[in-house]
């Protein structure tokens, strides 16, 4: 119960600290016959990794995954599915100074607190580098969801105050290739050039920034989510919010929702033609109704805060509570959107992944 | 895994469907020897109950909880502590017309998805009043957090379009005198005053309006909630989630802290003077920093969509997939937030006595 | 995490002390669409239920289940299947006399340690009263065991050093009908008239003793049990030894097996013929191989201690630790295996039905 | 649920195949600041290692544990602590003829019934080597039990049908040095010359024979263990039948027990004298009162099937059904008790130190 466990059927546990040998994660329960490709699993992680352009951290690290069970012969076998990235940019030298001082905003004084011990080494485990453990992890989901024809797609829909317009999603392979062809990952390529401007100009003045990511889980059968505790958009949300810096979550029509009228809001089905599921007229739903996917996308959107590391002084205290002065050193992201959408889609298909299981067992 | 449990130390399992012989719960972990007074149990379910005003629904039930086992003399005993609340205002034949039709917007159609089999009368399992359970437990959660001093307090802080001030939140005890000398639950008067205007419009259409609240934890602790997955407002926003019609979660600053500078954003450490806890000048933090509390208060808000039943025709299909035509009969809610304080609350309640107890084990 | 739920798909959490107003059970996870036939669940509360004959306690209880949720028309709905037995026959000035006193070999001692509180009641949590819970949970479990072809059937195969011998059991219905036909529930006749006798001689003497449980599950698919920590044996096991007084659990060659040779022990696979599963010629391996049954007869044998509570004077220490003397007063069995059968066999139909289900979601 | 985890505060997930690139564990709720031995985790590692002596399997493979996270300055940290042991002996062309053909005894049958996929080469995930990262973090809960005064004492009592008697088990250091001076670690000096006389010879016929292993556990405070399923000898019971080859398990009394009379079996209390906890003056109840502890020594007692691998033909099946001859190839143990001594240690260590946090939590 040390929280660092997710899922229930498929279920993954991850380890591993900043600065420390390795991080790395165990799937228990991932089904056996799924086709493993290694190849699919680390071009996920280097959408997340470091370097990958201006707009991000400079630290250069491979991310290079590797399996080290539960795979025989290119198949899941159904066993522990361990995976491990070992660490290589140590700069720990970079941390000596946050041996003894609190950084604003940071986890350095609530880990204390927790535990009375801290890694302090570049943030130990309340490091952002725990995620690339998730998106291995989501990997292998994403390849078992691939199987049932589902799909997830998240891009950047807000850098700051910069809005992308609502997108048209009738073609997500189209859309992720407009993503993929800039380095914010904004599906809108007008935004995107508004938002990657933002965030140079953010990054020169040592400062950082928020934004917002929305998703798109699309081919999900009715019927997944439990009703009470376990609604599905509930363990979406813990999945999300569980993402270092979110500080929100909602789906469908979300915040605005609670504006509306019920007459305005509910979604009206559509009489069923030849063959054609259930669908309905709108989504306010965002494809989940009393907990439980309806069939429609399934979509929702997720805000983050911005990088607490700025390369600005900044006062502070230290471990005796005296008054301090800090400067961000190191190499950090001015915002960490672009970066976040490949944990975004990973802990989304974790938690499809996981329902879809635990219905399984009960048909 | 079916989903009806919620928290690991301090767990709550409920059961109950509208129409059947009693709702109930099922706390496994409620610590020995905490006072359990029933008369505040039943003041904190009657905050919930329906028929309370003229802005509620008009449904009549008492509400009343009983206690099963796990108290002796008054006291828990550390083994489970069972309470059940008997259904009493069961106008099934209501309920007659719903058999075989899709209500929109409700779960009738993902029930019939996930299960294949659905008791329709009242919503079944998916019905609002599986919330009374929730908060007959949140209250024995509260009555183990009032000894060690955390208090909860949440109100309507919008109904609509219409938004409360932000709140002076010194003294905790005086807005909820406040809240509950009006019927919408709103800590500021004048908001309240428009807000049950709103609302008495609405329901004279025959309509409902969404709606949000906002809560504060005070005087928890500093290092509660797991780093990973579980962080502290990760368990929160799940749980808030998993309340009927809540599409949104927010902590701290929220979704405007996506549009934040770290510059404004960071929230500086205050040194620390003669035997005060650590504070910070701000708090966009919401009391949480890494997913773990920092002594701060925790605030948090929740965004409810509009109740989809609505006294007013609407398209829909029947269980074959034909066009059909509905009109919401029986006794509903024009705004469920003014009854939605006391749910809040009580997931709060339970989420922080269960981090409290994970906590305890590894100190 | 206090322990009062078994069970991970299939999941009950009971509660309910001796003397209180009820004891019950919750099951979570109940796959929809099975019959609920509540003349069944009573009928195995009455194989438990104290007073059935004269080598039983005295004590008259009915044991009356009633369901409050969960099924609907006569079918489970998948939704949380609440039952209650409520207490009667409480005589709680029988148990005065324990209120400051620590009872020899009983849960007194060990309950003040661990909660510093105590319903000493009729033992309050620690009575096996609360078994009757797991017997109607476990019925519910056998009538959906029941839709799979799968069997179980247990009986006394010792009683003290009385052993009936190995039984031909190529017909369980027909040894379900001998073991009934006797007060002892053991499918002997032969020696089931030897045990019953020694039970009375026991009784008159105001003492108790032990005995042994045997049983058999038939016509379970082959693949059930996780191969690492929850294999198959390893759960039977588990529910076995939480039985109150069991002291011991063995499968197939069992505690015997352990002084045999791999070339005796191993059990030969015999070729297929036409359509039927793979067979051994011998069942060592108790139908369990690696965890993961396959396909052959299960079978397990378990060990309970005598009873407690005898009708003889003994020493013992009251609540400040000085000598005390006690008398066992109310109604006691001089020998709890008769009764116990119904409580081994419900906890082998719950295990099977949770192994059923986490097997059904990775299929 | 896919069953590779164990425990629920102190919890540990593992991972890994007989033939892959490493096995591992990571161990999720380890307290903070406690003092981490590599040494001791690897001496104790040395215990279960192959290849120790004659009369184990002639496989030499070091077991090397690294630590991968979770520890700073030689401290835990609690963050999840990670270790992996690579594999080194691969000898897979050992176990081509394996591909296609079931062993008897073996989980070779009912892996394929189970996932339809298998890794053959060495038994795969139902290899015993998987029990390594049970003794690594075995090995780190017994760090952990050292700061409380914990001891847990093992040796095997029995090979085939040489049992040894009864120890005086004053102290446990002495005995401690005893086994460790014999290759079959049994702490009778005389019985431990029978039993690898006995080893030796059925070795030479090509065999293999069972055997059993008796433990006490010491210092174990009163109070530990949940009162209705996770009694704490239901979860050592367990924890032992997860092992590989365990047949049965008894605590206290165990089987014999149930041939006592109550008036025999009770433990009477000893009335306190100045300062000393209260003890009983027989101890039946093996420290362990309504699944709680007592603060007795702690006793049970595991039974070994003998290794189904035998260096003699033997009939069976293929993958096809049709008869087929298999002889033992590769190198494996005659009897696994000698090496399994460290194996139940770490299962029972890992038992106590769940239970010890599970109870601070309420206290």
């Amino acid at each position: 119960m040390a929280g660092n466990s997710f899922g229930q059927l498929f279920r993954i546990t991850t380890f591993g600290e900043s600065h420390g040998a390795a991080i790395g994660v165990i799937i228990d329960g991932c089904p056996p016959d799924v086709s493993i490709d290694l190849e699919f699993i680390q071009a996920e992680l280097d959408k997340r990794k470091p370097g990958q352009s201006r707009i991000t951290t400079q630290r250069k690290e491979s991310d290079t995954a590797q399996i080290l069970s539960g795979v025989f012969e290119g198949k899941s076998t159904g066993t522990p599915l361990a995976m491990i990235i070992p660490n290589e940019d140590q700069r720990s030298k970079d941390y000596d100074h946050n041996k003894d001082i609190f950084r604003p905003s940071h986890a350095d004084y609530t880990y204390e607190a927790k535990y009375g011990i801290r890694d302090y080494r570049g943030g130990g485990r309340s490091s952002a580098r725990e995620t690339a453990a998730r998106v291995a992890a989501g990997a292998v989901a994403k390849l078992f969801l691939k199987q049932k024809g589902i799909e997830i797609f998240g891009h950047v829909s807000s850098a700051g105050t910069i809005d992308a317009p609502d997108l048209n999603a009738t073609d997500l392979t189209k859309l992720l290739e407009i993503r993929e062809s800039n380095i914010v990952r904004c599906a809108d390529p007008a935004a995107a050039g508004e938002m990657i401007e933002l965030i140079d100009s953010i990054r020169k003045q040592g400062d950082t920034i928020g934004g917002k990511i929305s998703c798109i889980i699309r081919n999900c059968p009715a019927g997944l989510g439990e009703p009470v505790f376990d609604k599905l958009h509930a363990d979406l949300g813990k999945a999300m919010l569980s993402i270092n810096a979110v500080h929100g979550f909602e789906y469908g029509s979300g915040f605005t929702g609670s504006e509306m009228k019920g007459s305005e809001h509910n979604d009206i089905f559509k009489p069923a033609d030849a063959g054609n599921p259930v669908t309905t007229l709108t989504n306010f739903s965002g494809g989940i109704q009393g907990g439980i996917s309806n069939g429609m996308d399934i979509t929702f959107r997720v805000a983050f805060k911005p990088v607490a590391t700025i390369m600005q002084s900044q006062q502070t205290i230290d471990k005796e509570g005296n008054a301090a002065e800090i400067k961000g050193k190191g190499r950090h992201d001015p915002c960490v959107v672009p970066r976040a959408v490949a944990i975004v889609e990973a802990m989304a298909a974790l938690v499809i992944a996981d329902h879809l299981l635990r219905q399984e067992a009960y048909k």
